[in-house]
């Protein structure tokens, strides 16, 4: 368990200063760094906000040399920053060399550790090579699995899906029928993939399905966060572009087109038919629309609904969504209400006072 | 693979024209109408949006004949429609014709292919005629399972519950004890059917639970979307009334009545005990507050949230909520409180002006 | 089934009155009380909202005398409430003694039936005394269940999680690897305990992803509804207070620390690092914001977005939050818009008249 400062130095392929032998065991914040740590600075102001030994913030100034860290840690900093009092790794780039050492150091925090197959399968599953089915996970007819990748243990993978390889599915993850996963993707617990979309008409006022007989295409290196839906398409595909990142609960409907690279914070939700552009980056509980286009780089606030057309670069918030600066003028003058109710009774006294006299 | 435009119009029962021996093999839009495609018009005034060829939209007034489309696909028309240049299918409510035509192409779509039970079953269970229980799924002592019910991988049904004839239900759903499912009912992946009521009271501020023995009924032709919750009742039971629709991550809290015929959008929820008439309509992330009376045929705007009784065709949006008229005109309003303010300026400098003068 | 008045009056250490021989086989409100029910009252005064025999609700003032319910009923009443024409329990505090009465005659609701164990066991996992996992739970390597707790079917435990006695896990739960679950901790089904958090930073316009390799504890006594999810620490852990209750479809990020005692209603959600006191109160579909600190016994109305730090004892509600009155007076002030336009238009049109003149 662990690895020296050393080794780590070479698997990392960055210069060390320090003792060669330390033995690290984990990655860990500078504010939490103890015996067999690894933390990382990205800009040598962050000391200024470092911890004291003893616990307490302190705003001077301070050097790295003034930190007192266990002689057994060591922290990866900037490349130009200069220090003798502690283990270090150079690196032109201290976060990403962090979460590649976390990788080192922390293997099975993405992987099963048990590599056995007691899965239920059916008829016509190809499966590529060193893939893990864990217990209780169960794969219907003309599914197609590919390398290395691991579905956990209650995981459910119905007719004719075909995953890529090297992804990771965590446990009790749904995936309907038809739906297409691409590589490197990681589906947290609870997912669903594929679900029918919301769709119905009226007659005589009852509600009658429509079908959805689409699919869903997650493309390359995405990642969806528990218990979120992505819903089937009523005839093509919904599509969630490659790189995007999806945090928990959230709601993709059917025929949704996600850009590449976008970014959505937990319980937001995209209506049916929305396309959007690429890197959309929406906070925590927003929504958008059904039935919208999104220009590329648009940025909505947490709580923020979208409901009509967004230009590139937007940056957008509140219900109905407005830009960024005009909602903050609106919350401004909704905050001097008060006052503006009573300048107006000023004027009102002060005419009748006029017209009395 | 696929069925002939005769066959399908026998099926249907309808006329046709064109050349009955076209394969048709999957519904789909008219946008992406392609070889073996199964489209349909609702409205002739439709096609002035139609693509062209080329996929160029084209705003000019255009004739059905107008259109190129595969010779070896087909278009379900209004029956006063005509048109030498397709094949078509004549019918009085196209839509309707479409969704069972669909039924007919995609049957795979809404039923397991694969009728195995190699299904974990308690003590005193009864099945139906031609029941299928995947694999991995876990039902308990005396539940009850009616007539050609599916019950998909890894769902688990608790002690006592009755599912009803022709349901479908999907992967991962949890069903809690003495849960009543009627018939025709479907439940999306990862539905919670029956978990505790949220309730709680304080002795010296210390929360204990309130026991949660109610039940929780869905009545017919219920549709549950994915990863949606619907708690039991305290005492009584929480009603899903027939016919009505729920979309995904939507929360039923206990004791709700939720009147027949509803459509609740994605991400809403209703507190406690609250009543709701009937053909209830909510738009996305909305929500009702515990223990109100809601009259039929109310609507909810998106992001709404309904805090006071409503009465019968209430169309309401905001929060908290209001008429739709007055929140249009509240809106309205606020977007214009710059310029009141510089009104209000305007007639304070005046004011000044007078005084000095 | 069922008990005995005078038996139940023994096992609640409560004195009674009528006829002891009654059987009681359920618990229920006093609108709904009928032969073998238990009901209780803990105000004399909600006598008067009681129904009428004949169900219709009567708002004179009446006595627990004036009220028809079958003789093979009872109720608890505060101990100085004399009547001579019910089965009564006499108690200091009625709602408390409602709740015991209903673990006593309702016990199956809180327990699976069946103690079964066709679990699927990693290796190295120490299971307690009277552990009950039903079929088609995993529970990985390294994992340790305490004392009497039931892990219901469909459940999985990943490697190196540790769950206390008494605990009850529904069907369909994921815990993660090392997650730390307290003693008497209720998991409803589809809770996701220990997702990653949601970290990424961007490198060349590609989301790169920050290992969450922290934890989660769980402490005693904590309940949590169906499909909520608690996500894992990126360095430390996340951490669920004591006694705390949350409702279903609720989201808490990565590095989240609340507080002990808190109510949370459904549909919530928590952003990262954010840390409470305890007996904070979360209504439906409220949020918190990252990164900040909130005192204790704050108060959220529903739908309230907190964006900045909250003191102990504050009420809040809206969004942005405001503290209650100041977030009424706004809605007054907002509602009152039209007329202030309407006073505003007046003002302009006398001031023109008097330049006029």
């Amino acid at each position: 368990m662990g690895i020296t400062l050393e080794k780590l130095s070479e698997r990392l392929e960055l210069k060390f200063s320090g003792y060669g032998e330390t033995i690290l065991t984990h990655v860990c914040g500078l504010e939490n760094i103890n015996q067999g740590g690894l933390s990382y600075i990205t800009n040598p102001n962050e000391l200024a906000n470092l911890p004291t030994p003893a616990g307490i913030f302190d705003s001077r100034k301070r050097q790295l040399s003034d930190i007192e860290i266990s002689p057994q840690a060591a922290i990866i900093v900037p490349s130009d920053l200069k220090s003798k009092s502690h283990n270090l790794l150079f690196s032109d780039d201290p976060m990403l060399h962090h979460c590649l050492a976390a990788e080192i150091l922390h293997p099975g925090t993405t992987r099963s550790q048990k590599i056995s197959v007691q899965a239920n399968l059916g008829d016509n599953v190809k499966l590529g090579k060193n893939v893990t089915i864990d217990g209780c996970a169960v794969v219907y007819d003309n599914v197609s699995i590919g390398d290395n990748t691991v579905i956990h243990a209650g995981t459910v993978i119905m007719n004719g899906s075909t995953i890529g390889n090297d992804c990771l599915i965590y446990p009790n993850v749904t995936i309907r029928e038809e739906s297409s996963i691409g590589n490197r993707v990681i589906l947290h617990p609870g997912v669903v993939i594929g679900a029918d979309g919301f769709g119905f008409f009226q007659r005589d006022g009852k509600n009658l399905k429509i079908p959805q007989v689409g699919g869903v295409v997650i493309e390359d290196d995405v990642e969806i966060g528990a218990n979120t839906t992505i819903d089937r398409a009523r005839f093509t595909q919904t599509v969630i572009g490659r790189g995007s990142k999806l945090d928990n609960l959230i709601h993709i409907a059917h025929n949704v087109e996600l850009g590449e690279d976008s970014l959505i914070a937990a319980q937001s939700g995209i209506a049916g038919s929305t396309k959007t552009g690429s890197h959309l980056m929406m906070g925590g509980q927003s929504g958008v629309r059904d039935n919208l286009v999104l220009g590329s780089k648009v940025t909505l606030l947490a709580r923020t609904l979208v409901t009509s057309k967004t230009n590139d670069n937007e940056i957008v918030a509140g219900m109905p969504s407005r830009p960024l600066h005009v909602w903050r003028k609106v919350q401004a003058l909704i905050n001097s209400l008060d006052s503006l109710f009573k300048r107006i009774k000023r004027l009102e006294d002060s005419q009748k006072e006029e017209n009395k006299g």
